[in-house]
């Protein structure tokens, strides 16, 4: 008798630990993937990676198919993914569809069978071939508690998406609204300081009007030339920024000087050479932190020549940093390819003849010789100032196929061809502004 | 023979679940300690709100009495901490004691007696008073292996820190050193933002000898005004950015006219009139986000008056967010008590006459009841650029119980008392610059 309360006992002691252990057992992979996810998504400051990585952390914890994000705009009231169903960037109106249902109410939908459901619509489906059978819809939340956009989970592997799936989903989502929201700041106040930059040196362009756009067009043809030389994305980056302010130190020229247009004296001229100087040394007051450090150097040494006889340092060769070396090459062609109000655009031969003449004592002959690789289209969109409407694509699509080198008569001693002279012609109809007048 | 079998199966087949759950049950715990501190900590990107975090919860997850983070500044080759050992913020030579050692080794210490290791630096403990017994001191790598700082966790409650803990305290390293790398750059990028715009008020300011100084000294009255008013601190934020930026229309303001030192025609007044709408057209380029898209209007509205006699847009009253309102005062205060080369500052008394009899035309009279509650050592080290060398520092501890009220005549219809008088006499040895003459 004893022996049989003893071995039910057991029984009903080894049935509780088998239900502990189960127990465990669930939260154990519920607590990895979480873990796992959260210290994934941790790591990336980047929106769009962020969201990537997060879609696919979410599709595999719910063994679904496919998952997407919309982030919630709510300015412009719209829903907006960087990939959704294979597409590319999406965007529509905040209220539609299923995501503007959940964005709106903050209800969770499961979805067993999409098309039995009057809210699904179909049409994307059918723009994407691809043919959706069940769907999770869950909104997220952050810390206050606003819906700051929508989980969508489709096409579960094996059946439909369960309780269970919602509740990992839920925790999932409370954590990616915060690492969202970090993304998004970090981006914003990148892009302020982005546009911040730009609108100064558009600022110190605009006091002397021969000058406008010049500093956004040397940072275009500086970033051409970094590319040709295989320059880092990230030194590509410092380089951008030293453009944009190169000519910051004007602000401290008289405008008597920047701006007079007759011969300038002795004394106005030194005047006008302190510029350099005066951006290293108010970009030196900046806290730039890491590489950021060399901005100031490099912006104050635009106007060196590598032999020697440039300012304000005189430096020679590779003490000047290979940013501002390419930066001179930049420079001056702007320069020259500039429009005056009272002439036209000095003829684009003469000009790339001038960069040559210069190379190895003015400019890094590897300077010039990268320069001369850029793409047609890219040395017009950048003359252009962007515009590129009053461009015919066609010519645009012809240019992509050349670069500066195939304008020239002279192609490593090679005779000019026809398709040179053609290419020639055709580019300075827009180069000295002829083009209103073709007709095509 | 087969019952006892079965039996002894049921026993192993018992002692394997029962090890089983042992197993998950601990597993349950460090994940969730662990998914914990990552959910905790995936929240801040304040780098000081974040390093307190931590330290709470590797504290509490290790069963310990104290946790310090130090950090790794590699350009000083330092270790800091914002609060070590109960202290204020620490920094030392990154060689140096326990912390020292395993930030240049990588090693980790689990030390069970502090007072029997040779490493040991017992002054801290001497200083702190506190009682070292055991420590566990953990290297800190980022992505890429590189050692970012040392975690030190003190006193274990009880016995010593084990195997267990290490490999814990491993786990919650790898993912805070990603997580503060984060707050890093984010903090770094924020720090390189501010000082930006404070090197381009400067350099505004710098184009006339005159304004030297104005827009940070702007800035800090109307920071002191908005405190008064119980302003938030993302709105006095949002103030001081505009403060920095109020005159930066000013770059496109003829230097002939900005720094002409007659009298102005009336064509060049209207000129320098343009300034507020310039800051405003320039400021609105710029790709703020949120609250900050307000800067460009406060910024371009500091020469309203509430009256509608003011200029850009001639706005009424409420019409001028407070902010620009607060500004008005802050600007004209600061162009009064200015030093000028061929006069001293105007009198005290007079300057803020002046700003009372314009209360209700010119400015909004609670932002100049606001600015008459500023502490009389506030006012001083704005006015003196900070450079507080200068200031005794007991005058500065006896400025600091009065304020601007305390220095008039008139205290709401009380006769001014011989304690008011002794204020005024004291605080306009400083601002008549007559204090180099005083000996203590």
């Amino acid at each position: 008798m004893s022996q049989h309360i003893d071995k039910r006992n057991d029984r009903i002691h080894q049935g509780q630990v088998t239900q502990k252990l189960k127990f465990y057992q669930e939260e154990h992979r519920r607590l990895t993937v979480l873990f796992n996810i959260t210290r994934n998504i941790s790591t990336e400051l980047k929106l769009d990676k962020l969201l990537y990585i997060l879609m696919d952390e979410v599709k595999k914890a719910l063994k679904a198919d496919r998952c997407t994000v919309f982030l919630l705009d709510k300015e412009k009231n719209e829903l907006w993914s960087k990939v959704a169903h294979g597409e590319n960037e999406i965007k529509f109106d905040s209220h539609l569809g299923i995501a503007g249902y959940v964005a709106t109410t903050g209800d969770i939908l499961n979805i067993p069978d999409a098309y039995a459901d009057q809210r699904f619509n179909r049409e994307i489906d059918k723009k994407t071939g691809y043919k959706t059978k069940n769907m999770l819809t869950f909104p997220m939340r952050n810390k206050r508690g606003e819906i700051i956009g929508v989980f969508q989970v489709l096409n579960k592997f094996e059946d439909a998406f369960t309780k269970e799936d919602e509740q990992l989903l839920d925790a999932i989502s409370t954590i990616s609204a915060t690492q969202i929201e970090n993304a998004q700041l970090y981006e914003e106040q990148k892009k302020t300081f982005d546009s911040f930059i730009e609108t100064l040196a558009s600022t110190i362009d605009a006091r002397d009007p021969l000058t406008a756009g010049h500093s956004q067009r040397i940072a275009q043809y500086a970033d051409c030339i970094a590319q040709k030389m295989n320059i880092s994305i990230n030194r590509r980056n410092i380089l951008r920024y030293a453009a944009l302010l190169h000519d910051y130190g004007k602000i401290a020229i008289r405008d008597a000087v920047l701006t007079k247009r007759g011969r300038l004296t002795v004394e106005e001229y030194n005047h006008i050479k302190e510029h350099p100087a005066y951006t290293q040394s108010i970009l030196e007051k900046i806290n730039f932190s890491g590489d950021y450090k060399s901005i100031p150097i490099i912006a104050g040494a635009h106007h060196e020549k590598i032999d020697g006889t440039g300012y304000p340092r005189g430096l020679i060769g590779e003490d000047i940093p290979i940013e501002a070396r390419i930066l001179a090459v930049a420079d001056v062609f702007d320069a020259l390819t500039s429009r005056r109000h009272y002439r036209n655009r000095m003829e684009l031969e003469k000009v790339i003849e001038i960069l040559e003449n210069n190379s190895g004592s003015h400019f890094d002959t590897n300077c010039v010789k990268a320069f001369k690789k850029i793409k047609l289209n890219d040395l017009l969109l950048i003359l252009e100032d962007d515009s590129s409407e009053f461009i015919d694509s066609e010519d645009l699509n012809f240019f992509s196929k050349f670069n500066i080198m195939d304008l020239l008569d002279r192609q490593n001693g090679k005779a000019k061809t026809d398709e040179n002279r053609f290419i020639a012609v055709t580019f300075n109809k827009y180069y000295n502004k002829t083009y209103a007048n073709i007709t095509y």
